[in-house]
């Protein structure tokens, strides 16, 4: 049986925000959604595209009397946001997260956490490189793990609730500490849209191949990187300023292996290359194999 | 009206090779295709699968006669094929190629083409991860562009041939120096494959995040990095070994741009983040205008 809440609110409708709406409501798992958000465009496109009920430009008034608050901003604003919203939240309601650290998240919300309110961070990994109210559809966290980093202490029957919930909308969830999960991440994401983002900047910047040509003969790599590097740049620059430690020790040893291939491309050693290339095709195999990518050739790219 | 050739001979029939048969074959292009490959596997594949009506062990047997010989093998065996077919090519012939660098392909083929073969080095720009016989499709060439790299001196006529050839097969051609196509190629696609390698080399190889904590959370960010690292290791180890200079030049560049990345990061400059983001979202823009990727979200990559 489904996991059922007589009010959800949900603040910030971007692409994360719209999806739960909208999962919500095609899975039945709440007797009202409400919603915050700063923009008036986002509040009139959320209640025209039916994501929502009613939607607040005070965040407190969104949470009144809700079981399930969801925070779905960009990370930076969370503070203020959990400020804002603390002495309005319903004893015994849940409050979690969406937010790709999770860290700071502890550290900036829990204090404003009243006592008897069920504080379960979590972070679904799951998202396209669109954002926005309008990018949201039902089936993005199908088949995608959602990660639950609840503090020592914490209500088991809320954990239990949150677990249900993030899989009646189609995923598996998984758990383990806030500092695990910005490890976790800081190697899956974080680095490679630094990375992409750094590969994008590079081409953009040259004297001797024209904007032009990187766009036209794009097809040939560069393309699948810039898919990456249009998410959203709010959203990123927190990630970056709220996972520090962790994405520079990724980096660090980024650029440690970026030396040792640098060497063998200068010195023609074919060997060393050829067997890092190797071993790189086994991880995208254990990946499809995992169910984590499509095994069709180019992402079963639609042709352009 | 369409080009139109008698005989023309593929010496490699992997993913490019196959492609080209199949698109010759859609738009009856040749009286007759004829193929080489240098494993038995490929050759029993190519001739069940229709590719060819005959292939060949010999590459010298392979071009007899041939109109068009196109080389489609990784570029480290060029020399030691254009040494074996070039007393066999016909006069009048044109000689290409389909090879990922250009600068190399003139220096170790020229000298074993004899006067009255008209040599014109190409690229298509266009591929996926998919690897043999198995891997091709006559669409892959469409909206794509294909450059030949001619050199001074050689037959217009021939070089015009060789472009309704490829415009047949569905692309646009562009034409430049060997010297500027390895230098484009080399932020275009050399670069940004060299980078995937890296990063899921990176992943690979960490005490604090398991493999198979990396694979499972691949899709925030990581799996799209793994499909370009899975493309042929040995095609790939022969495009580093033969485009050293231009790679060098790119990957300086890229250190020096992940150190300004890296540094803001450090200090918790969010504005030079924003900025760079923001602009690296324009490229992406830019090349979806141009038709070199879908506008879809994820590609509109199919749910696994």
């Amino acid at each position: 049986m489904s996991v059922h809440f007589e009010k959800i609110a949900i603040l910030g409708i971007g692409l994360i925000g719209s999806s739960i709406c909208l999962g919500v409501k095609a899975q039945n798992l709440a007797g009202k959604i409400v919603g915050h958000a700063k923009s008036i465009g986002t509040r009139n496109t959320a209640l025209e595209l039916g994501l929502v009920s009613e939607v607040f430009e005070n965040p407190a008034d969104a949470v009144k009397d809700a079981d399930l608050v969801i925070l779905c901003t960009p990370i930076g604003v969370y503070k203020v946001l959990a400020e804002a919203i603390g002495p309005h939240l319903k004893a015994g309601s849940i409050l979690t997260d969406v937010g790709s650290v999770k860290g700071t998240v502890v550290r900036d919300c829990a204090p404003f956490v009243p006592a008897g309110v069920h504080f379960i961070p979590g972070h679904p990994i799951a998202g396209t490189e669109q954002s926005g109210p309008r990018a949201g559809f039902a089936s993005l966290f199908h088949d995608r793990w959602c990660i639950l980093t609840p503090l020592p202490g914490v209500n088991a029957a809320a954990v239990e609730q949150l677990t249900r919930f993030w899989q009646d909308l189609g995923s598996q969830v998984d758990v383990m500490t806030p500092d695990h999960h910005d490890l976790v991440l800081a190697i899956t994401s974080h680095l490679p849209h630094l990375i992409a983002y750094n590969t994008v900047a590079t081409a953009a910047d040259l004297e001797t191949v024209t904007n032009s040509e990187v766009i036209k003969y794009s097809a040939s790599g560069f393309r699948d990187f810039t898919r990456i590097a249009a998410s959203d740049p709010t959203m990123w620059r927190d990630v970056f300023l709220n996972n520090k430690d962790a994405v520079l020790e990724m980096l660090g040893r980024f650029t440690e292996e970026l030396a040792v291939l640098q060497r063998a491309v200068r010195w023609g050693d074919g060997e060393t290359l050829f067997n890092l290339f190797t071993r790189a095709r086994e991880v995208r195999r254990s990946i499809i194999a995992a169910g984590q990518d499509t095994a069709a050739p180019d992402f079963g790219r639609s042709k352009t």
